[in-house]
């Protein structure tokens, strides 16, 4: 069994791609996905998508972005995880490398949401939700995200300014990258005078929704080595489920898929939270980047926030988030978001992060969330570039 | 690397299941396959689907069902490929067991229709078409088998009687199937004088859309020895894609992937056609039937239509099709469908088809189409119960 390595990246900007329709996006990010790796030889191709069905009257997305790209006649489908389908086909990918069935595998994560008016958007993202106990009561993404974040601050006695330095660190990282759709440094007392969304959830506590796509061409480590100069290891690929439902989960401020997910992922990599260099979680709501920094093992329950007040998230801090803007100043192209996140952690781990660089780094981690974490998807990468690490099973 | 075995399968009645949601048809097929298998061991769920975020406004099946099914935890994705759903989700599973880091995968198909209006499902199945190109000009699903169909029928000259005796061993075979939705056989004569819904295709061409969910747990086959009494062996399993709209493919009348990925699992399943004992296709239209079987290579080019004729599709026939009902009869549940096909075949070479059996079949194949073949999946499952074949590679 052959170990994984990613051998090409590419992505367009993020932001409101009004004149660029969903095929053309993602044959963006493939062509350059496909010039970094110096290849056109590709076996398979696993399109991360969530919305297209219904904002662009378009599925089927894995034969039409394979022809329009160039690929036709290449194995290619769609995987679905909510807001987390970029990271789930990139886990599919992985585990199709693995399989010895497909040599070289491209993923792509795409999303359009300008075909459409905000409030549709809004109204289709709650399909992530649990239709018959969430949806049809009206609750939407961010209020799910306030009702976590309510619960949050009355259980640990939190107030609203403490969570601005999350979104201060993701404007600041966002600022120095020129594919960011907000580029805005953002002053930490602007914070609680935002507008609000869905109380106690501002404008500055959630993250746009936007146009985007990103791609990644993975290939077994050995072949890797010959085909790339710096090959990026996959040391790690998990992916767990929780309920979806608020109310049934068994504590509702542990997000329990992300904690198996990352734990397991950890283990299969050999290591432990304080071996990560850089991460790029899933900060669509700042409470969410709490509660991931904490069930990923990085901060004790209630804790997650003191590393974003402490400066511990920031660049040259002891768990750098969100680097290339996250999220919240990136942009949350849904079913992209995941293959940006792989995208950015690569491009950390080669050093040609530009200005958002993080000095130094090795060792990467990705999570994608779908929602309120009903799903969580956790890569693990490293810039091995001598090629002996092991991929070790399950 | 291991070789792959199908240890459980379930399903629920195809038709309309007015009362029943999409997590229920899931939880039913699952229950069955876990009954089946005699586990409740899973560590992996795919979900075969295509409609239900706007069917049902429910997207993030995977979580979804995994969670309402008894699986809370387990790793879980939606794969999307149009009506290739079921038999795209069934290539992951097999994938994922073949990579060695899932153990135990199970594949469930599910499509609920009648949450909407006949008319909307018919609107929403038509963005597995071309949006751009097909779906913006008014083409449905119906629309492309009437262009193909009428094509053919001028190439070749052939006529509107010729393709009955498809639909008559459809009906034939679905009266034997007690979860069939249409269990009434059909005379030949009445063929021609069915409603037309988009000439020249009739009501006796296309197959019911219906609800239904199938269920197929998959584990390496040196493990499925020592849990089932009889593992019906995975030795092929390839996925296709075409360019979806019809205009731009090379030959109209070639289903390019149909026939890349059939030459391709043969390949690997090291037989030819003449050794399928029973040929699950999709026969969402006639004019498809006969297509597959001309590109599966079970009939020369213009000639598929003579097979039914001559009487060979049926289950004493050189090529058994169709034998629970097919699309046609037992009913086509969109994504689901791939995976009902696969449940089929593996009754037939159990031995466990009921009325529907194909006497002594030992290798049988299953085929999925999205739309006009925009995608194919193909599955070659053999009846070895001494567990000596060997599943290789590419």
């Amino acid at each position: 069994m052959s170990d994984v390595s990613i051998i090409g990246i590419g992505k367009t900007d993020v932001g409101e791609h009004w004149n660029t329709s969903v095929r053309h996006l993602s044959w963006y990010a493939i062509e350059a996905a496909l010039d970094d790796a110096a290849t056109t030889d590709v076996d398979a191709l696993y399109v991360g998508n969530m919305l297209a069905g219904r904002l662009s009257q378009q599925d089927h997305l894995g034969a039409l972005v394979a022809d329009f790209a160039g690929l036709r006649g290449v194995e290619a489908v769609t995987v679905e995880a909510a807001d987390a389908s970029g990271g789930a086909a990139m886990r599919q990918a992985v585990l199709a490398v693995k399989s010895g069935l497909v040599r070289t595998a491209m993923v792509v994560g795409v999303e359009k949401v300008t075909d459409e008016t905000g409030s549709a958007v809004i109204a289709e993202l709650a399909t992530g939700l649990d239709a018959d106990y969430e949806l049809i009561h009206g609750l939407t993404a961010a209020g799910a995200a306030a009702l976590l974040m309510r619960r949050y601050m009355h259980d640990y006695g939190v107030q609203l300014d403490d969570f601005a330095a999350f979104s201060v660190n993701a404007h600041g990282n966002g600022a120095d990258n020129p594919e960011a759709m907000f580029r805005n440094r953002l002053a930490a007392e602007r914070f609680a005078t935002a507008p609000v969304v869905a109380e106690p959830v501002s404008l500055f506590d959630m993250a746009p929704l936007a146009d985007g796509a990103a791609a990644v061409i993975v290939t077994d480590a050995e072949r890797a080595m010959d085909m790339a100069p710096k090959p990026v290891q996959v040391v790690a690929s998990t992916l767990a489920t929780d309920t979806i439902a608020l109310h049934d989960r068994r504590e509702v401020l542990w997000l329990a898929a992300a904690a198996q997910s990352a734990e397991k992922a950890m283990s299969m990599a050999g290591i432990a939270p304080h071996d990560v260099d850089v991460f790029e979680l899933h900060d669509a709501y700042t409470i969410l980047a709490a509660l991931s920094l904490e069930a990923c093992g990085f901060a004790p329950r209630g804790q997650g926030w003191h590393l974003a007040r402490d400066g511990e998230i920031g660049r040259q801090g002891s768990i750098p988030i969100s680097t290339f803007g996250g999220l919240k100043a990136r942009g949350n192209p849904l079913g992209a978001t995941g293959v940006y996140q792989i995208v950015e952690v690569a491009q950390q781990l080669r050093g040609e992060a530009g200005a958002c660089q993080v000095p130094g780094a090795q060792i990467g981690m990705a999570q994608n969330l779908g929602m309120a974490g009903g799903t969580a998807v956790t890569h693990i990468l490293r810039a091995d570039f001598s090629g002996n690490l092991e991929f070790s099973g399950k």
